[in-house]
């Protein structure tokens, strides 16, 4: 028997830059409330269960058979479902899909980043941009945000004229801080990429449902370098199927198909979200919820004398608090999972069901009395 | 509405080496009997289409939570399997998975090769060890093999010491030719490999189950620079599923992690692979047909005048033909899809059904008539 432990990772012939580092992962800690990942409080009706459970069952059937290699069906699906929402009409030619968006972004990367090349995003931001830009060899440059969180253009085209990066994500909305970016700002951004050098101007709207403001899509027309990334982990409730998309021109699909593994995108996951997508009306009717429940932790909070950033996703940002850590910990203490996302005075908190977010407002509450006697 | 059609690929800010290239991957064509990417042709037994469908519909209950990232319970019914079947107690902490043994090797080469570092295989091989070098930006060089497809150890050794790669793969059996890799040629690759640089050596095991000879699986001890990669898409016939593994040294499963994608696995894809290993006893007999019937192909291929290489996979490569190309369009225009890996002279057949390989059979001997009449 091999016997564990006597070997660490530092003996073996890792890549330089990993060495001493630590996998990327909040804390999977068991909280009676549980408000760290963004994930969707609502488990999936049982109606989508059994669809999704049919839907496998008939995939399981040829699952000795490679899946289809380009999912057309998915993308099909997946691109009436943007048409119909997102305010601008794709097909499956502009639609492509992998397992989560990081990896819809890896493979932008490995095509249009990779050694030699930088991207660039404005922090802070969802952290794996950076992430994934240094595990496909991309050099990153964080480029700025204003105090507010919001991205003053004039500084952020003077970053991209000095860095002139190949790649240039904008997030929105913006995780953590939950900012929407206007049309406006990213038109203003792709023009100043474009004008540095030839490059891709990737807009994340993980959590683009869950906006006051309409999708950024409309954008990509006339802009083949402009590429819009989803995922069906927030929206859909199902970060466990790990389901990401982009929509783009044509060519960027061709483009990632240069680079994404072989059948990447396995059978059964194929089914589980075109099932999930059958479902979209009743999916959508708890994404209003969620963003009533946002609209209300937003104002509760600060009824109760936090700072908060205003928030267009399905989490809120709030502060300030003299050490985010021990903010974190007392919550947490008091039964409330939250996110430290190492921005300082500030912690995120995802909109949960109106129960959790009740509890959790307790706990705020209780924690700024504290504070404010201490 | 997108116009598609407008920009190509090559109007867009791609990487320079993409530039003029396809992607990977055998043409999906609608033929009868289609033996030409090595799946199982038998379907998962209804029992088993039945507890996928359970499992998956019990992991889509909690599928709006993030999946387990470490795959725990997966890797743990991993372990058990390889620690019944090759002949090495391995646990958990050995055991690693992915979408694919691409992704597996994928995470390797991230973790252990990338920009200036340099990775050999002993070519004709699995075409993707290079790809996903590439697509790493790892360095890739084409090590030798003989004549009749085997490593020749001399040969090999020279040339890692030569090159002194970075990481070293040996896929047993091979792929396209069918090759087995005895224990004693694998230690010599990696003493030479050591000798050279500390540096990885990955043993393709893709078609291990398939082979005369027991896994190379034991060798991992006390050799922590050693990694044996595997797949369920052959054995369990479950190519639609997308799950690959790695036995190694627990500091190696370590080092993938600080390079994965968070959350890579899906829920649906650990519990489709959790409910295909409870069913093991019986994927196992249709292994064991498979292995009769790749023996009878070798047997009838040499009877019908082939040169036929050994084989210990699911396939056997088989010519010599003055085109394999007119050969590979004259077996399909028989009916039968067999495919062309670009080795002059040579084609690969995967083992069907019994009627699948009597209907390549029948085709194999009336195009040999042809061509001695030619």
């Amino acid at each position: 028997m091999t016997t564990p432990g006597t070997t660490r990772i530092d003996d073996l012939p890792i890549r330089d830059e990993l060495r001493g580092q630590s996998p990327y992962g909040a804390p999977q800690l068991d909280v009676p409330v549980r408000l760290n990942t963004n994930e969707n409080p609502y488990p999936l009706p049982e109606p989508l269960v059994r669809r999704i459970a049919e839907r496998v069952a008939e995939a399981a059937r040829t699952l000795n058979r490679y899946p289809d290699r380009d999912a057309v069906e998915l993308r099909t699906e997946l691109a009436k479902y943007l048409t119909r929402t997102a305010g601008h009409e794709v097909t499956a030619a502009n639609v492509w899909a992998a397992n989560g968006s990081n990896e819809v972004l890896q493979q932008l990367l490995q095509a249009f980043g990779g050694p030699g090349r930088t991207a660039m995003g404005f922090e802070p931001s969802y952290s794996m941009h950076a992430l994934i830009s240094r595990g496909t060899g991309t050099g990153w440059v964080s480029g700025p945000r204003a105090a507010d969180f919001t991205i003053d253009v004039a500084a952020a085209r003077a970053a991209i004229a000095e860095v002139r990066p190949h790649v240039v994500f904008v997030t929105s909305p913006n995780n953590p801080t939950g900012t929407a970016v206007s049309a406006e700002t990213v038109l203003a951004l792709y023009e100043a990429a474009q004008a540095a050098r030839p490059s891709l101007v990737v807009v994340d709207e993980a959590y683009g449902e869950f906006s006051h403001h309409p999708s950024l899509l409309p954008l990509i027309e006339g802009r083949p370098n402009l590429v819009v990334s989803r995922t069906m982990s927030k929206a859909f409730g199902a970060a466990g199927l790990r389901l990401g998309y982009l929509a783009a021109d044509p060519a960027v699909v061709d483009a990632v198909q240069l680079v994404r593994l072989p059948y990447h995108l396995s059978a059964v996951t194929q089914a589980t979200a075109l099932a999930a997508l059958e479902h979209t009306d009743t999916l959508l009717q708890y994404v209003e919820q969620l963003k009533a429940e946002r609209d209300r932790l937003v104002a509760e909070l600060r009824a109760a004398g936090c700072e908060v950033v205003d928030s267009d996703a399905n989490f809120v940002q709030f502060g300030r608090f003299g050490s985010s850590h021990d903010a974190w910990r007392a919550l947490l203490d008091k039964g409330v999972l939250v996110r430290d996302n190492g921005i300082p005075g500030w912690l995120r908190v995802t909109a949960g069901t109106p129960e959790e977010n009740d509890a959790f407002l307790d706990a705020v509450r209780a924690l700024m009395k504290e504070n404010k006697q201490a």
